[in-house]
């Protein structure tokens, strides 16, 4: 059996950068036609060049395969509307992260004060930039995202015509705001599908599942796995995945961050095919994000095929997703 | 500044056995007058011969130090009633664990039937032996204690002479069983007075905050502060230390437990003093206890100094609670 995927997504994506992209790089150039590259090194990119730099160091690693990494600006509210209208030739979206609340987000916003975000807000409304938005407060870990609805629900009222994209969404108590505002759209990674606090930290301490924001609890998987399997229209496929050294995962203070890349589709094959909603995977990890972002990627065929995969236990120093466990489905590459 | 314990208990401590036991005893042995000490061993105690061979290796490891390990069989519910006769004379506690709920539990109960447990509750009770008992079911990690509460409740309305422990209570669903039922008590820990989940894993994951039960809500905390803050005649101090060698806590799975031996005294003072309840410290570590469980521990006078206290970063191969951390207050020892 074999499920053709024609030019997938991952519409959310650290690639990091140095050696760490180089190992990591291959993993989703193979497997998917583009993605979505967050923008959070060290310092975070905020200028042109620095980005149009960073985007030729993934295609060199990414060695002549086929994918187009879809660049963003990490978010300032210092940015102009010139420059923003300069950027818009090399970015999708800018990427708001509030300072301190995941990896490389100190330089994040401070002050949620509405009349300081506004000329950035309008001027990408105007220029058909998504705001990309890691949506938490510093607040009690459970409830940080749902804690951030408010935040969500003022900058979609305030910015009719603005596109904001919910990412990684991990409450179902911010997944309603999909169906209360037209302007608010998701993307849904792979580990939230997956796993509970009960996997993180039920039995012995997964220190590989631990990411921002943070896996939570089954009400909130199950509504999450609604959105995805019904391939809900304002809802894409985005990994998340974010590779950290192995030593900076087994650790006395472990970063936050799941290396799923490896494993993506072929688990995400795996989940529909139990629920019998493969017909539906298309939508979810490309046509969903093709209509929201209004792009259109590289055509590429992507081939999974039944049948076993036993994900390796070390990629290069990390430790994917799924590390020495066997999928059911495994992928390989055709071309467009 | 000083506060001076008499005889200070610690209702609740894992000292483990072989090189292990060498390490750890001396931090409890050397601050406190006695300790309830937990079966969970490989395999478990379920014998006077082993108890009497256990208690026999602490005293020798503890070197001389006025300490008196009272010690506890593990719960199984084929014990007769001439079996638990003849055990009350070596063990103060039968400890009852639901199976595979924590460290060494395996061989615990999976069946909470009560006419299961009838025969060993009633014996229990007509010879005043205590039932501790981890309160945990195995349903999502943060619920399982209040999931507990119905069985909680129906042991102690089945059997009302029989005096329950509710060991390292943790949330706020169970801490009210105190005030419902007469034969209802609790520990009460140190790291469950100090964190919730926010430190376990709101900024970097933290694996030494890792235990079980785990570390629960600021709600919770507030409820478990004011229990010990206000020495609740039916709450004992219990530290629930639990050492796991440094290389099982900084992995992939990681061992559930907090060693915190080495500071419980210094932290509890500093916490205490900063409520102004110092009054209260005794009877939360030591009165309320004799009470409880009608011991009468060798007298041995703690002294507690106000005085700079740098936590070692190691203890041995165990990584304490608040390792590297400076403390307010420094442990000294008196005599009786």
């Amino acid at each position: 059996m074999k499920v053709v995927l024609d030019s997938p997504l991952d519409m959310h994506l650290h690639l990091r950068d140095g050696d760490m992209l180089k190992n990591v790089v291959k993993y989703s150039a193979e497997c998917f036609a583009g993605a979505i590259i967050m923008p959070n090194l060290t310092p975070p990119l905020t200028t042109i060049k620095e980005i149009k730099a960073y985007k030729k160091r993934i295609l060199d690693f990414a060695g002549g395969l086929e994918f187009e990494p879809y660049m963003t600006l990490f978010f300032k509210d210092s940015y102009d509307y010139d420059f923003l209208k300069e950027a818009k030739s090399f970015v999708k979206a800018v990427k708001l992260y509030p300072s301190g609340i995941t990896t490389n987000s100190e330089g994040g916003v401070k002050n949620f004060d509405m009349d300081k975000l506004r000329g950035v807000f309008e001027a990408m409304s105007e220029l058909g930039l998504v705001l990309s938005v890691h949506g938490e407060t510093d607040g009690f870990v459970l409830d940080r995202e749902k804690e951030f609805v408010d935040i969500y629900e003022n900058i979609a009222t305030s910015f009719k015509d603005l596109k904001i994209v919910m990412e990684h969404i991990t409450d179902r108590r911010s997944a309603v705001l999909l169906e209360k505002y037209d302007n608010i759209y998701a993307t849904v990674t792979l580990h939230h599908l997956l796993y509970t606090v009960n996997d993180l930290l039920g039995g012995s301490l997964k220190p590989h599942l631990f990411c921002k924001p943070i896996v939570k609890t089954p009400e909130d998987k199950d509504v999450l796995r609604e959105l995805a399997l019904e391939a809900h229209p304002k809802v894409m496929f985005g990994s998340d995945s974010a590779p950290h050294p192995k030593e900076k995962k087994e650790c006395n203070g472990v970063a936050a961050g799941i290396f799923s890349a490896p494993v993506v589709l072929p688990a995400l094959c795996e989940l529909f095919e139990k629920y019998g909603k493969l017909d539906n995977l298309q939508k979810f990890v490309s046509d969903n994000a093709k209509k929201i972002y209004d792009i259109q990627p590289p055509k590429k065929e992507v081939v999974l095929e039944k049948d076993e995969f036993l994900v390796p236990n070390i990629c290069g120093n990390v430790v994917p997703l799924c590390a020495g466990e066997k999928l059911l489905w495994r992928c390989s590459v055709g071309s467009g």
